[in-house]
């Protein structure tokens, strides 16, 4: 195994909005040609939830010493380290006043009200100062693997049969799949269909440093976060790449554009416009208290902003086939007839939809006197979103309805790690997908996957323990097993013989470069070393007839802080970033 | 006089961002007609400095008793206090929500940090939550009145025995106005002149219930705050009067469109092009702490975003001239030949810009090794901006060099309220401006002004003080005089015969119509009665040869909830607004 390991732990990797809490990152021992000191991980603290009021005034510069060997990442474009601070002071104020202005912003933890009310305790959100080097062949090879994910998805949501027996032993050692998957039985018994699906997903990857392949972490079908503030990370980078283009050498169409947002508010609205009922709104399903706002209110601000010109882009695209005549330049000269179809957009808790929300006699889902034709869960993906009968009744009351569920509970169960592991075995994959090449660009993706009644994996696993991760069913981050804690988890379950064994997966734990990067949180930059992971979201919307959207739609690159997992599992921080091609 | 009585002090009127702190507003007693009771003036706190912790989670609203005699304005296209709650809760909720995605924000008054690192401790702009109602007349009266302005305001800053005169018996008691005249002398001596001027002006307007004439409250000519964050207020309106189209019935089109921010920076661009020095960078002066620093990073975010294109626009205007080619879009395909030439803006404290600041032998204004091309104000205005010798080093400094200075001290004497007294005088605007026209329209703006020696006004003051407010020469915001104060002071004033009275002005009080307006500071909305006071920004740029700009560019509506002035001067809240005309 090549230099350092890592590998996200769920709440890192997992689809939701755990960026700002510190998270875990695990290495292995390092090995003699990466050794990643202490003196790397002690700058970045675990905690920033002081008073900012303790903070220095302006944005320090926390430096780290500078260790050669780990300056030779495998795309060594530039060392962002190796630029002199005043330089850095500029971009760092510079990215800060480009991300207050644009939005960039997140709910300040310090602020009890950010969470609650928009518009008060806003900063930054924490971001990379650079973007971050990566092979445009991987990305290329990312880009092209999501339509095929989608058009999978799509297929092993219709199997039932297959979601059921492959979840049949994890749902009676977890609770939170056995819920979802009760669901999905009622559904499956009153005959429900759902004609109109909708998909918001995000394939996360890594590149594994020693073999340069690009391996698959995960694939989120519910609630994937960021869409909103990643497409304006890259902004960000492509205007300080352009402005500070002489002292940085850089060139800033080297960072994709980024178009995540726009793309799923365009999706929404299609999905939006295939319920067929210009009043009914668009539902975002929200945690309470959520700081990670912004980013779900640059999707329906986006939505509310964009979608009348969808709407009349149908409409004349109807007129062009039947007629041929241009008519477009005509009705964008009207603003006003624009404005009059917005789609409305309201946001409501688990808890605020069981208590107003129930289905009317034709199967619409009404919440508070208004149709919802689109439900969007950025809630719901963790057992903590389900603290009482209240919230599960919510959710088996929107999979009833015949509004948009983005996801179905299939959807949602399609992308559970134990049905990605089941994806893995061989002749699986072609029980959902025709096409040969399809089914060969995904397997070249994954990454080892095994269950643990495979026991060869976990003979192997006991023998090289730093070689695995084992990963537990349930989501919330936190919870996955590295090193020899993987040998001792493994042999307890061998002794005891237990079920528990169903709750987790074994997975490869890849081992990505790390690299040299400027991070900056709450207006102070640290150099840090750090590792990434990309996220390439996904739409895809299909009514009875047709495939409507199947499309890549843009990227998250998140950079988290290595740490070595002296002791055990050590904490990581994890930020926007974008992509540079190499 | 009619109804109910208003005017602002000169922290609200004065061209700085007093917008934040509680400010004073003034009402004599109410007559019959108009009884403001207390209870509309206890709902907007006077300080909401406490933790916002303690705040009610959603934006409560705080509802005052409708009287039905004063939701009777003059203009009466809609009374947002009788917009059903539910609604209300809506558009807040968006407001707040584009705020904060569309960069309307303001440093938080209680995280300490927020007025020293950008992207921290972010709050929402204090905001009305719809537009105010203005007579479009009187609009296009003030609008066409800003080009005449910028003509006086350069003219008079020629004539420096004028601007001696008038102001030397202010010198012998204002200390501040006595400083600035030595500068003035000082470059008087070395016989210093500004072939190229740059004024960023805004002229404050009330209008008068009595007699719905336009009157001018003041003539700003140094830092007028709000060009970055007014435009955005304008452009939230019209979105929100967009969206909420049918249940409002309101048009979005009758917001002007408001280009503060972008014509502000073209300006600062073009007289950037003016020096003629592609190296050299655009200096802000700043206040040390400055929470409103977002409406400044909008005009530098701004000019360093559209600079380039100013660049080249005039590079091809020359070509086409010669050649009659369209090379335009030639150039526009090419973005990397755009971005080279972005201009720097750097910003500086007075302390800082004596600390670094030098003059080299060719004029040059250099700080921190950058030749200065453009020095704009935004601090310097007050006393306060002024704590020690170094901050008037740096003063004298930048007045000594080439730089282009916004304002110069010419211009920044000229919008000082003696001076503005003085040309109300008549036969003065004649010394400087020949057309007889533009004399007329600029004095039927003119407010009653008179100096404490014309003994008939101050006879009149003391006979009717409630038709008065006595204004001190020195800026910093609290300290104008009204109604019976107005009375004891002339009285003292002339027994004690002493010098004192030369820092005062007399001003005729405006009483402008009180509204009925909906308010929304810190996440939390008021039902509110206001008044409002009108400032329109200009440009003007000229070199030795000819008149580069002469223009209005956008406009602050500033609304503050009035107060009656029972025992004195009593406390207001300002915040940011815009017009719906009429």
């Amino acid at each position: 195994m090549g230099a350092n390991s890592s590998s996200f732990s769920l709440s890192i990797s997992s689809p939701n909005h755990h960026l700002f809490p510190s998270s875990t990152l695990n290495h292995s021992k390092s090995p003699s040609n990466f050794i990643i000191s202490p003196s790397y991980h002690t700058h970045f603290p675990k905690s920033l939830s002081k008073s900012p009021l303790n903070s220095p005034p302006k944005c320090s510069i926390k430096q780290t010493k500078t260790n050669p060997s780990i300056n030779s990442p495998k795309n060594p474009v530039f060392d962002p380290h190796t630029i002199d601070s005043e330089l850095v002071q500029k971009l760092v104020h510079d990215a800060l006043v480009w991300s207050s202005l644009h939005g960039l912003v997140v709910g300040d933890r310090n602020v009890k009200r950010s969470g609650l009310v928009p518009g008060v305790g806003m900063v930054h959100a924490p971001i990379a100062l650079l973007p971050n080097s990566f092979p445009e062949v991987q990305w290329n090879q990312a880009c092209e693997l999501a339509p095929i994910f989608n058009e999978l998805v799509d297929q092993v949501s219709l199997d039932a049969t297959f979601l059921q027996d492959t979840l049949s032993r994890t749902k009676k050692v977890d609770a939170f799949t056995s819920r979802l998957l009760d669901i999905h039985s009622r559904m499956l018994q009153i005959g429900k269909k759902e004609d109109i699906r909708l998909g918001l997903h995000r394939s996360d990857y890594m590149l594994d440093e020693k073999t340069n392949l690009l391996l698959q972490i995960e694939l989120n079908t519910i609630s994937c976060s960021f869409p909103g503030l990643s497409c304006l990370v890259s902004e960000l980078h492509r205007t300080l790449l352009s402005h500070y283009r002489k002292p940085l050498g850089l060139e800033s169409q080297k960072v994709p554009i980024n178009t995540s947002a726009s793309k799923f508010a365009e999706v929404l609205g299609k999905a939006w416009t295939e319920y067929n009922n210009p009043s009914a709104v668009v539902m975002v399903v929200v945690q309470p208290g959520e700081r990670n706002m912004y980013d779900q209110h640059w999707l329906t601000a986006t939505l509310k902003e964009r979608y009348p010109f969808l709407l009349y882009f149908i409409d004349i695209r109807l007129i062009v086939i039947r007629s041929n005549r241009g008519v477009f330049g005509l009705l964008k000269s009207n603003p006003e007839l624009i404005n009059t179809h917005n789609v409305t957009c309201i946001r409501k808790t688990l808890a605020e939809i069981e208590a107003q929300g129930k289905i009317l006699s034709d199967g619409t889902f009404q919440v508070d006197g208004e149709a919802v034709a689109v439900i969007y869960f950025r809630a719901g993906y963790t057992p903590t979103d389900y603290p009482s009968e209240s919230e599960w009744k919510a959710r088996l009351l929107m999979e009833e309805s015949a509004a948009i569920k983005c996801p179905s509970i299939s959807y949602h169960l399609t992308g559970t790690k134990k049905v990605q592991q089941e994806l893995a075995k061989p002749n699986v994959l072609e029980r959902f997908l025709e096409n040969k090449d399809d089914v060969a660009k995904l397997r070249k993706c994954f990454a080892g996957l095994w269950s643990l009644d495979d026991l060869d994996a976990v003979k192997n696993a006991i023998h090289q323990p730093e070689g695995y991760v084992m990963k537990p069913q349930r989501e919330g981050g936190g919870n996955n097993i590295y090193g020899d804690d993987v040998k001792e988890t493994l042999l307890r379950l061998q002794k005891e013989g237990s079920e528990e064994e169903a709750a987790y997966i074994l997975m490869q734990r890849i081992f990505p470069t790390v690299f040299p990067t400027v991070l900056v949180r709450d207006g102070i930059c640290y150099k840090e070393h750090a590792v990434s992971e990309l996220g390439i979201f996904s739409a895809y919307l299909r009514n009875k007839e047709t495939v409507i959207s199947n499309e890549q739609c843009g990227y998250l690159m998140r950079t988290k802080v290595s740490s070595s997992n002296e002791g055990g599992v050590a904490a990581g921080f994890a930020v926007l970033d974008s992509l540079y091609l190499t």
